[in-house]
């Protein structure tokens, strides 16, 4: 299996659904903890001229999250719950509070290549293509890989 | 307005999604009531051959839900969380034990048309046409038929 080090981004085709696939050099347990412990997901969610501040954070089955992004003194808003999180999967909503309607169902898993390596997988459901195509547009594919370079070396510097 | 005093159940087209409306004689406080008071809840939800017990239930932003039904002894299962709950709309997750990896996002909104009554409108997405399809085939809509005519009734002898 090939190696994926920049993260692919797809639109479906038929549904409303962004697709993301990117492989990281730590096992499941290391990369389902950078996303489920709040001062490591902190850490590197977000394009780089952001800081990341939870708000509140209770990642399990059931629970919910807040947090807060800032660049140049603009805050941005982000809140959501947590439908499951288990060791392979974490199934989540999430709003921008920019657009308090919006609500996306994120399914991320963890899938493991062996050799300390794992495929992280997500997707992105709403409920038109016009919010789709919005998302797609908004740069966000840039504050993703940006995010996920410093979790790259978050994960080479053993801080995870 | 015409009175829609029936369940209408609509398959999307080109979207994955399930919508349903039905006009209550209530406010849209007491309809509210009866979709987050959990004691409410279980006396009208789903089928009449079904008895439903509340296991966990924080009808609030970021809060989460688990009941039980039972018919002839068998046990369903299902769960999910709140992603937000206000007067006007409930946004939640929503999975069926017995497909454990299925979830749909759930939005519900509580129009109201004055004179006492209300519409509601529910949407349930998911994330392929299968599992949308399936859920139609599955006989969901006697169940959601019979629920709503108990809370018709609960309505009427002034239990809301």
């Amino acid at each position: 299996m090939s190696k994926i080090t920049e993260t692919v981004v797809e639109a479906d085709q038929k549904l409303p659904i962004i697709r993301m696939t990117r492989d990281f050099a730590a096992t499941p347990e290391h990369l389902f903890r950078a996303h489920t412990d709040p001062a490591l997901f902190a850490r590197w969610v977000g394009p780089d001229a952001m800081v990341t501040r939870i708000e509140h954070w209770d990642a399990r089955t059931g629970g919910s999250w807040q947090y807060v992004s800032v660049r140049d003194g603009v805050e941005y808003r982000f809140h959501g719950c947590f439908h499951e999180v288990r060791p392979d999967r974490i199934v989540q909503t999430f709003t921008f509070e920019g657009d308090p309607d919006g609500v996306a169902l994120e399914t991320l898993w963890f899938d493991d290549l062996g050799d300390g390596r794992t495929r992280l997988r997500t997707q992105s459901l709403v409920d038109s293509f016009e919010s789709r195509d919005a998302w797609l547009r908004s740069g966000m594919e840039t504050g993703v890989d940006e995010g996920y370079a410093k979790l790259d070396r978050m994960l080479i510097d053993g801080a995870v």
